[in-house]
């Protein structure tokens, strides 16, 4: 584990009002706690996390962009940006990273324009629809994909 | 009126540009006028307002999320991001708090691509076409929804 | 105010049934005090004004036609006619008064069939979604808009 | 039965040509005939009806409305309608009774535009390719709704 | 001639207010003077005309089917209905006459949403664009068809 | 009646589950309910029926075609293949028999994609709406037709 | 007349093979006859006409083109093209002529993808349905448009 | 765990020939190596698992209404009826148990056609993208939502 | 010849009753004729054939799954599965053979929704329109794309 | 034989650059090569056929029109014009010949607008992806089919 | 420079009528003065052009098809047929060299149908909206793609 | 050129990454280098340039605002913003000055929602596809478009 990259979690818009926004759609846990549990699996399955939020475009993908060269992979929520940014989706191509998408709901259960993630097809893969597991989940995927390779 | 909160107007992007760009659409008054005319009407009611501007779709979820704990409602003008923004339509939603939505033109009069609103849904209302008046009927209409709950 | 001409107020199909329709959508509030308080704002600011309600396209056709020649401008709802009626829309322009359109609810909010006006685009302006209210702001951005020209 | 209120039967544009018009598709029985045999029915299930007919759409929005304090229920053939009234949609709900609709033709048999029907979502309940028996079977529908409510 | 019914011309909603509605798009000439002009070249061409006006969907639907008994064919300009009157389709096609349709503008010059006719499928064939004239060839059009019948 | 071939009801997939399914959407009478009503209702009007329900795509186009040698016509619930089988719309048109198609519940009162039924086009009618009384109408409907030819 | 330009008549793809293809659609008429009876007509009223047919796109390009300098107005019968050609448009344009659009038969009650004009939006008007009479209404068209100008 | 009941893990079309097929598209791990991995990962968490695989969709939607009275929970991958299985969406919700959905690849990665899941609206979320420890994941995330409720 | 492997034909759903079905559109001959036709080319090429009919889509799966280990090739007609069935599809290229798509009737000239097929994109080639030669021609082509290779 | 008409062959646009352009998609065979196998097979059956090739849509429809009165049948491979050209199918029609579609390459296997076809509604069918071979197939289709008439 | 092939320069329907056309659109300069200044850059460059007109569509493919062997690349403003040709198109990929495609106006400010270019996705680039400076900017981006290869 | 504003240059997101992003689309070429060249040309021609590059949408949006009192012309790469940018559209309307659109790659070469450009219309005009070299030829397209003026 010494001497392995750091792996980037980044929070999209909104993510930062966790746990008082809607509860009956996204429960009462904050991001501060999400934040914990992820690093604590991180720490289990050896390797370490660090957390970024921002509600503004150009800062999650300038954030994304510096990881190419500091970091292993990235645990991506995209929040509302997931349906329409195209930016977004050049940085992730850009930094190189394995990168998954989580979602805490059910993209799938909301409105329409919710549906489609712009993500998607540039990611590993997707795990959503189940709360702040989604992203322990997304988590463990990434480490097996980064640990196959 | 004392101890009640005040209301906040957000206009969005290139909105500072009022009264300088495209005077045969937008008209000639420049957004300080407005706020002004705002604070004017807003006392002869009873109540204060703050004004926002900002071209950023972050800046602008930021400001209405930390509205919701430090004002009444919010007069919004979201500007081109009326139809691109899923981020302020969750910072909407999150902040809990009524909003009106104001547009200084007609939108159906324009593009086909400016018909649509991503914000409408998650509004009280909407008022537009009347210039600078749209802000101020949005702003009756705000105060008489918040002094009927 | 004298000599000034009176302004219309264009009911369309089934509003005549409100105060007792939907309540839950459309509040408890019936046409004829509805019609009232907007006689008296106009009043108050120096017009007077005249109401009409019908739920034949014709006869609203007929009616905002014939307003061309006797009043200075139109409050118009045209209810469920606004999302198919070309008739309307062209008695509009060819009445060649200024119009404002009102709506009880926020057609955002509702089925998706009831999004798209076909009176927006040939309107002034719009005001949506604040019950009985809308029908006055629409009465203030009428004058406003009368008063200026 | 004594007390009952009657059900109205409502039949849209064109359908006084009924038995003359396009026998090929919608047969030689004339509306008159209809309205006999379902008020045969009717009696028989211990029930009246009244039937209505018109080709304008702002008559059948004013007769539907009306029956919500005279009628029990409404056998509905919005004829043409279906597939462009709003106005007749908003009336079948505001009315409060329930409805069912019913079709001479199998509409999905016919031209693309009338395969869409505006007012099934607010029906109770569909029956069409039968000739005159789609009104014989809407009314058994209907009255069993009644009696089990 | 003598015998020969009439042809009904049919003017729908709006087209009374012609020579005073738009007139850059339809001209100075009135009604009146259209339905001189038709008559004169009917009498020239050994046949008789008479015309009818409505605003409304439900009048122009019963003028039409009562022509089938009376009329030996139509020339029909159903103003705004002809892209949104799936019962004046119909009506066209109970009456079981030759039907003429004829507009004074080039509708695919105008709104995307009048490109669409719901009577041209039914019509013998169309004529528009010309002013006035489009009626005038109408007629012509009508008698060749039914000279040749 | 002796002699007469027997009438086919045909349940499509999840129809089994029927009284303990979401009894909010469907009711609480079971298939077996449903069959023993519709042998009854047979029976009172002179002809007698047998039921199938299967799960399986190809079962049902299979029982479908064989149909066609054995039986007078069909009561047919397609259920979820309603919207997506070509197939059986295909046996439907192989087995040579007057078909009437049923639905417990009003299928345009849920989502989109149930809206359009690939059977409709190829049935002589269709009865929706009504719970199980729906398949008694279709039976009545069906029997009917049979009567008629 | 001396010295008026003549008329040009431009018949599209697979035109000369009228009087022999589809005379169900087309009638028996040739083309030759069409141009006849046009000769005939304009002479009438003091004009004359010359034809050009070509099944090549580029051809009738380079003719309409030509046009401008040598003819005073079009009656074009784009055939087929009519639904493609971006090309007979330009040309149309680049003309500078008054052009009307002619078909024999009644474009909207064929296949879907004939109902769609690319020329109509930059003819004067549209004739269609009335087989060759089609052409001599347009040929009077086009008179009475260059005659009043 | 004991008197825990099993939880099912469905496998939709095709996968049984996992191993052997598209081997760059879905990797060399066969269908009983995933199912001893999933059941050895069931047994570590405490849960025992069952697997069942069938190529037809009414076997496949009678084995989920089954699962319904014997099963804690399904594991689903439905293969290609993901994006045609009205039938297996609507068994999934007759059922009554939690869902979760798999997919060994990223469904957004592969033709437009299967971007669109008709099972993702009544599951409780998805994991896909990551091979077969999609299903190691999604049983993971079947377990904390079965463990929390 | 020895030991080639035979080429499987699979006929999908319906096909079975081919000659009693629908035959002006269909023709009348019967499946065992066509097959029997097919058994007599092959053989005077050098090769045996072995035919597989169904109307269940998991049977047609299965069958073409395992004729990749057993069969040199297959000639297809997916019947209605053509225009839905994504699972037959897969297992065409999960089978890694060779197969070319036939149809007896040209689905171009049918309803709209029978024009696109699922299955073309991962077949060699297509043949349709021909009746019972679409066979014999789709035959004669997968042995020359067998004999090439 | 004798007396016979000969078979016409039509290669639209680009096919003269066969054997040189995109081998990897269309193979190395010239056209000449496909016009001498054809000739071949042609002797072989008992017919003769006739080449040619032509850029010009315009030239192509001429040809096809001239063989209604000198050929027996057309195989036609329309080239990029399948996809656009409304006047090659009305040629198709014209000229009265059963014609047979063939294509070098499987068109549903290249980019989304070459998928559709404006001639496979009007041929008697298609042969599509076998290369030049398509040719051939193509040839014994039409031929079975002068000879079955 | 010696030995250089020369490039071709083509020009598609109507742009001989360049000077003489729309001026507002496309300004006054005549196509031999755009191709003198051509001649006059590619001299500068050490290069030669070649230029090339037609109004038809199949002898721009034959004249593009033939540069394959004789020129180095092509400046392609395929006028009209930008948006319909797919014959075109695919010469531009048979003849091997590297295209640039300019337009004289911004597409994209003029009508919905001409936003869309077929040639777009098979050219190097493109350049449009800066009138004749279209064509020397083409030209040089040729130039430096050619020297770079 | 002394006292002439400089021409501004500006990047949008992800361009910072050139030279180590994807180099196969982009090349390997830095935006230094760029910025540099740019330099050097428009010395070379008399102007001077400034560049500007940020993530951020509100940043472009204000820089391009404030450019309408400091600079010439804009030299405008949007990059992912280009697709979705309204407020970018906007920016470029208010600054009042001529821009020129720029992409290092073809869009339409690339995925299908790359391939719409909200700038395009507001532009003076396009050039893509060539690399840097896109940015130097719409340098010079600015410069004649600034001489011109």
């Amino acid at each position: 584990m010494a001497g392995r990259k750091p792996i980037l979690v980044v929070h999209g818009p909104n993510l930062n009002m966790l746990g008082t926004r809607e509860p009956d759609v996204y429960g009462t846990t904050t991001l501060a706690q999400i934040d914990a549990s992820l690093a604590a699996l991180a720490g289990e399955l050896g390797w370490s996390v660090e957390s970024f939020q921002s509600n503004g475009e150009g800062d999650l993908v300038t954030r994304i962009q510096q990881a190419g060269r500091t970091h292993a992979g990235i645990v991506l929520n995209p929040g509302a940006y997931t349906h329409t940014s195209v930016a977004i989706r050049d940085a992730v191509i850009a930094c190189g990273l394995p990168v998954v998408e989580c979602h805490l709901s059910n993209i799938h259960k909301r409105e329409e324009f919710r549906h489609r993630s712009l993500i998607a097809g540039v990611a590993v893969g997707q795990v959503m629809g189940f709360g702040a597991d989604s992203y322990l989940l997304g988590l463990r995927a990434l480490i097996s994909t980064l640990e196959r390779t």
